[in-house]
């Protein structure tokens, strides 16, 4: 199943998407009992919004080797966790707005595990049982901050710096599924979470070791090789097997 | 004014505090509009709980000379910033637990800055007019995640790592409080937040040229030297100088 939040006339609704075509829920789809209305939309006459607003926002830093290689940094042991503001999420087809155009600021494609229930100490067997869905993320990064500060949270907060959606899928095989980026047209990255060191069930267990995670969480899981800069006019497609297309253009502030 | 958030036969109440008498508001402190009722606690008769549930806490390492000494890093030039998760805020008098007795996992007693309204791109001179008050936090860290990960959120999120408390004080001098360390009964940590590398209007500018701040967000400012472990039994009292005293005790999980 695909959920989708959007808006129409500046009216936030909920959605169940087949196709194009949406068929309106009365109620937030992470309540578990939005039920379907007899009220449907085209997808091309509603403004996407980010399908979830998230109090946390975890990321996994290095977590395809390849990607690892590039950055020229060790293999972390452990899926090695830090945290984002969620004030920086934009949905499908907002603008990505660079603060700066002195800093080299890249995209980065990533799975993102939508937790559905709280979840606190969850073994890996039990991990998948907490996930509602499945969307797509762009973990837009300034290498110059993230450099400097040592500290990912600066370098990764700014406003518009986490592109999020189009739509949380339910079913997904999350151990394996195609990643790809596309900037203006050129691939530029292009894996699949089969190469991931720390797999979704791993990352679940050692993150709610530590914290509680709640309803609408969400955990960015790395992304692989082949980050580059961004630059304004640039547009960015990021396409997940089974989940969709993330599509972002890029302006300067 | 001094605020308390309590709880008393499991009903959640907030308060404004004199000496040991609470007189309690119709509400909400943060909302600007309680009132207080015909209605008093004594201190000893109730369970204080953290004054203020944050949605984001953000941390600013490094942010005392002395510290950044002792630890043996460079002094960051801008405020160094992490995250870490809300699900750690214990209240004072609640117990610390250690979730392992193999590694060293230290208190450090913080000022903290607790946000009044919506603030996005605030500059330094505005920087004091967005603050609600000021309250006192022991941002517990896992000295040996901290150094395994490189990043920060993970060796400070575990459950019962940011004892919150026991007040907010809304009238403070931020720039000029002593702040004070006890383990039982020995002094650690004692300091002025006038040490301060970054000063609070200094660190408001930055995070909040990144990332947007909510009304109860904190951010704890960084700690002074005299950094150490914890032991199970341990009890441990801070103080910073017009807000309060902080007090927890330890145990192993």
């Amino acid at each position: 199943m695909k959920y989708i939040r959007f808006s129409k006339n500046d009216e936030v609704m909920y959605g169940i998407i087949e196709g194009e075509t949406i068929t309106r829920l009365n109620g937030d789809f992470m309540s578990g009992e939005a039920q379907p209305l007899d009220e449907t939309f085209s997808l091309g006459d509603v403004r996407t919004l980010p399908p979830v607003m998230p109090g946390q926002v975890v990321g996994i830093g290095l977590n395809y080797a390849l990607h690892a290689e590039e950055t020229g940094k060790p293999l972390p042991e452990e899926p090695m966790m830090f945290m984002v503001s969620p004030t920086s999420i934009i949905g499908d087809g907002d603008k990505i707005t660079l603060p700066t155009l002195e800093h080299r600021i890249d995209y980065e494609v990533e799975l993102t595990i939508v937790i559905g229930k709280q979840a606190h100490k969850v073994k890996k067997g039990d991990a998948l049982s907490y996930v509602f869905g499945y969307t797509i993320s762009n973990d837009i990064s300034d290498r110059d901050l993230q450099q400097k500060d040592g500290q990912y949270t600066r370098a990764k907060s700014y406003a518009t710096f986490k592109p999020l959606g189009p739509v949380i899928e339910t079913e997904l095989d999350p151990d394996n599924v195609q990643l790809k980026t596309t900037v203006n047209g050129e691939v530029r990255q292009h894996s699949n979470t089969n190469d991931l060191i720390h797999d979704v069930r791993s990352i679940i267990e050692t993150v709610t070791d530590v914290m509680t995670l709640n309803p609408g969480d969400i955990i960015i899981t790395g992304t692989p090789s082949g980050v580059g800069p961004l630059q304004p006019g640039d547009e960015i497609v990021m396409e997940i097997q089974g989940i969709g297309t993330l599509r972002n253009s890029v302006s300067a502030e």
